[in-house]
């Protein structure tokens, strides 16, 4: 599989030109075949010593360095300047906005065309930019995008005229559309089409019904055969480096997993490690990210600066680090073209070591993402890795991976902790060779899975996009035990990532679980404690409505008509009438079509149909300050009848809020009405 | 993989001790062998020629015969009497009465002690009888079974007293382990933990929480082990024939799964003609379980001699056909120990053909289900089965799949559709052979995909079974294809089986989609259609709850107090108070507990939380017939406050009945109050 991907090895080259490609890898190869003819002709003693070349740190390395920093330092700088002016909200994952949107919170201009464009973009200068940051998060977003753009039938100002693509334009099917993009993001990024739908279910979706589950699972089909046709028809060498690897991404097939009872042990022990680790790496970035908010709070030029500077350390870092790593010698058993590799993809990576040998860090920092994980992953290799080299790895790509996630860039947190995680995974595998027999490739795979369950705290839909991207399914009970218990651990300690992340953004997300104090508090007391409620007559005068528009910010009002005159056959006088719900929205629309009456009467429903278009009715965020109205017209009537929701769901005054929250959460409402619990006739 | 598995081939012999089966196959292999050198001694043209052995049907097939119809009918008669005497109940799947169950629908009988063991015992008969079912159906029900019985701390008249137990003894924790337990039973029969974990999620659950997710993962996951670890202790030859043939059970991973773009067209016709042929089986057994219906009905003694003339035309089938069948040579690549094989388990039967032929029927018929599933299934042997003999087998196991399934025995309807389905694929695959390159194994999972899609409905689950059941990760594309078009026909022309099997038991399932017509009627409408309304007291006579209580089949009752004297302040005269909801049980506790007053008081909470456990309350099914009350207590007052449900869910009355519908289910309620417009107070 691995020397069928001839590309090369170094990251920022996907994103450039072919001319450019090769004139740059033989400025990288030639200085190196140079020096290695050098030192091979000088005969110095090298086998086994540990070959240091900080002393030759000549002019062709500086040019490579100021080249590699350059390139990064551009790509960001596009990046970064694209989230800033253009879509604010295209910075991040977006994983967490999608998350509250599904719950009922919606984040403004989260999925625009704008926030597409510049969330494509920006994912691809970011992880081109060798930054610490993954292409999965973003490429959620991206389908949660177009899914909400297909619904809408295009950007707000060009919408195709194509009729049936208007019957989507709705709350609810919105909400269907944008599960199946996030599915259909997941699916992309991992190759993992179960794994999407699960992802969908687990991670983002706040209501769930069984129809979701087979539209998720046929929008990721149509992902799978789409990217499988592509692939086929780029085998052939039409499209560059599209497709190569295969649709597995990190296979580890081959390897024949033994493992016994006693090794549950050793695997239980990476669950916990796992588990608090994640959970620290939780800890440390929402401090991080607290840090980053007041710096970014302090303007644009500010945010730009941040996302400059970390690209300049990650430079540095990723370029120099490897330097102060021993050069190992190739094994014999591998062939020539396997070890080690210079100007091309793959694993031990030649970089500053004479022909035969190989630089450890540099097959993990001088890698792709997906390269680096593949070298990870690696199996039957077993001293590949030098234990100091695999922790170097791990500390820097947890301060990158801390100080890169908040930065104005899109950015995922998969693949840095996927990262992070197989090098602890693997460091552990060191460790514990003697004791078990378990491949340190598995560890790196199990490592891998533990701290992304210790952050993420996925149980099913890790477990699947694991055993999709890795394709051994005798590695399913294991892997089961390992997210169990480092997501048990993790719960421990602080709540997930993502909640983290949205508690930070100050979302109010309607939890599934009320907390303690909602069972002590009637909805009643609740209701007495925020801004008065405000009602309205069911026909009522033009000036009271604007009136209310203007000086309250509640989007629903309850109509209720009090004293009933005269009251209804049976019933005591002075009755009160719940008549139901009106939007501010309809109110709004009402008002600028100056539907108005001179008298308080009743007008026909169809009337009212006539007048008013289901799009007029579907259309949202218009204005009260928008609407001029005369004085005459002030003092006119309008009929709220025919826009009322004549059933709101209503609760009973003593009910507590922890089960009206249940109401609130499980039937997906807006707005809950409390009627008294003293009726004017009798409950039925 | 398959050279390991030694255990022999004929299905009853597994439940027989080792003495028995040793003997037995001696018997069956002599004559064979005799057979096979008398005839090879007389020099017949036997290569290529179509070997009639109908002529030689002597006295050792005969014998044969009778004693694999005589076994079988033994078992049969075990499995059905157990049924039919001890616990009606477990007959059949037990998934639709699962499901129902989840849906808040209880089975009387359905999960206790005495329906477990009867399972257990009957299923092992049943499987072991040569009837066409499978373990699947029963292995959920016992899942759920056992869940269930260790919520409750144990069966009925034996509970354990381990306190902490006691907590999960609630009809919440209750439904969430049954839930656990219907996954793991899925679990334990495919050995597919993620698949058992999606079924309960697709198929079983109706009400589905983020909690449930991990839960019953946590479920599959013990099962994956202690499976594992069972199998490691049997691979040293421990217990028999336990857990051979590995984690996975239809291993194709070996195969290269190459298909092209173009190869999608053949892929969606046998998508299209499993949908069809998938809702011609449910339609076809719907008939078959109307008849099947009506003959139950007569008595315990028709249905035991249903499932005797059942067993008898099956093993009938099952011995006779293979010898219409003609003898193929074996291929000369393979070895003598694969081809052909007697008196052990694997693929070519020789059956009644000379050495070196074997009979491809046989091969099918002759096999445990699960050898049969991989026979068919396997691949790069394309001239191994004859159309005419798969034409045969499909037919037969439509024929026996259709009449089985509603026999008094538990019976799984997973296993007869896939091994449909695969002879169907594969007959496909035959025909289709000269314009694909897809393997006709392929063809054969692809078919048996299609067909459970095709009279399941499933889609997720059964894609995660397909791909833990074959271990080819490569297939999973055309899987997901194949599993929404079969779906997609197949919803165009009848429900799913389980909801046909719902609806024939007559069980009231609260579908997730409200019916057209609720649309257009209110829920006050609704509630005068049905029986008169009975309303209680705060503080109510004993004589008039007895009353009540006994000329009623209501379960819950609204508590009510008229015309409130004095009324609260500003409220108008002659109010009406909703002081909540009882339930019968809790008036049935009460007055068991002879909690009586002379007058019209309210007592304080603590002393009812003195007199009242939460098992008392807990406590269901005591009937107002059990308690005796003299003539002097039926004049005594009872006060309710204590025990009403004071805030009960409420709609208003001029609700839709399709609108209280979706609340009534998202929120699982049991009951639901309709209070009318009218209020005696503002509303806010």
């Amino acid at each position: 599989m691995k020397n069928q991907q001839q590309y090369h090895p170094i990251r920022w080259e996907e994103e450039e030109e072919e001319e450019e490609r090769d004139a740059e890898s033989n400025f990288l190869q030639q200085p190196l075949l140079k020096r290695d003819r050098t030192l091979s002709s000088n005969h110095l003693a090298l086998v086994g010593a540990k070959v240091s070349y900080i002393e030759s740190l000549d002019y062709e390395y500086l040019m490579g360095f100021l080249y590699f920093t350059g390139v990064n330092f551009a790509l960001t700088t596009v990046a970064t300047v694209l989230c800033v002016m253009f879509a604010p909200t295209a910075a991040g994952p977006g994983i967490p906005e999608i998350k509250a949107y599904l719950n009922g919170v919606d984040t403004p201009n989260m999925f625009g065309a704008t926030t597409l464009i510049v969330k494509i973009v920006g994912s691809i200068g970011a992880v081109a930019a060798s930054l610490d940051l993954g292409k999965e998060g973003p490429l959620v977003h991206i389908g949660s995008c177009i899914a909400f753009l297909l619904g809408k039938g295009g950007p707000d100002n060009h919408r195709l005229k194509w009729r049936w693509l208007r019957y989507f334009d709705n709350d609810r099917d919105r909400r269907d559309l944008i599960t199946c993009g996030s599915a259909a993001g997941v699916c992309a990024a991992f190759r993992s089409p179960v794994g999407g739908v699960l992802f969908a279910l687990e991670e983002v979706a706040t209501w769930w019904r069984n129809a979701l589950l087979w539209r998720t699972f046929f929008s990721t089909a149509v992902v799978v055969v789409v990217l499988r046709t592509f692939m086929e028809y780029c085998n052939s060498g039409n499209c560059g480096l599209f497709g190569k690897g295969g649709l597995i991404m990190f296979d580890v097939s081959d390897v024949t997993v033994t493992y016994h009872a006693m090794d549950l042990i050793p695997v239980a022990v990476i669950g916990v490690i796992g588990g608090v680790l994640g959970s620290l790496y939780n800890y440390l970035l929402h401090k991080v990210l607290i840090v980053y908010n007041l710096i970014n709070a302090k303007g644009r030029v500010y945010k730009i600066l941040l996302s400059l500077a970390v690209s300049l350390f990650t430079s540095v870092c990723l370029y120099c680090l490897p330097f102060f790593a021993s050069c190992s010698p190739c094994d014999a058993s591998l062939s020539e073209s396997t070890c080690p590799t210079t100007g091309r993809t793959g694993n031990f990576k030649q970089f500053n070591c004479p022909p035969g040998y190989y630089n450890d860090l540099a097959s993990l920092l001088h890698s792709t993402s997906d390269d680096a994980v593949r070298n990870i992953f690696s199996t039957s290799t077993p001293s590949e890795f030098h234990p100091i080299s695999l922790l170097v790895y791990f500390t820097v790509y947890l301060i990158l991976g801390l100080f890169t996630f908040g930065i104005a860039v899109p950015s995922g947190l998969f693949l840095p902790i996927i990262l992070m995680g197989a090098a602890y995974g693997r460091l552990l595998g060191i460790f514990m060779g003697p004791y078990t027999k378990i491949d340190q490739g598995l560890y790196a795979v199990l490592g891998a899975a533990s701290l992304m369950a210790g952050s993420m705290r996925m149980t099913v839909s890790l477990c699947v996009i694991f055993l999709e991207l890795t394709n051994n399914l005798l590695l399913l009970p294991i892997t089961m035990f390992v997210l169990l218990i480092a997501k048990t651990v993790g719960d421990c300690f602080n709540p997930s990532i993502y909640e983290i992340i949205l508690h930070l953004k100050g979302l109010p997300f309607l939890d599934a679980h009320p907390e303690p104090w909602m069972r002590n508090l009637t909805v009643e007391e609740l209701a007495d404690a925020k801004p008065a409620l405000v009602t309205l007559c069911g026909i009522e005068k033009v000036s009271r409505i604007v009136e209310v528009l203007k000086n309250t910010t509640h989007n629903g009002f309850p109509v209720v008509d009090q004293g009933v005159v005269p009251p209804p056959v049976g019933l005591p006088i002075g009755a009160t009438e719940l008549k139901g719900l009106i939007l501010k929205a309809h109110l709004v629309v009402m008002l600028r079509k100056k539907w108005f009456l001179t008298e308080r009467k009743r007008t026909e429903e169809w009337e009212v149909r006539e007048k008013f278009s289901s799009t007029d009715l579907a259309e949202r965020g218009m204005k009260i300050e928008d609407v001029v109205l005369t004085e005459n017209e002030m003092e006119r009537y309008v009929d709220l009848h025919p826009l009322i929701n004549k059933t709101p769901y209503t609760v009973v005054e003593g009910m507590s809020v922890a089960k009206a929250l249940v109401l609130f959460r499980q039937v997906g409402l807006r707005h809950l009405l409390i009627v008294p619990k003293y009726q004017a006739a009798g409950v039925s």
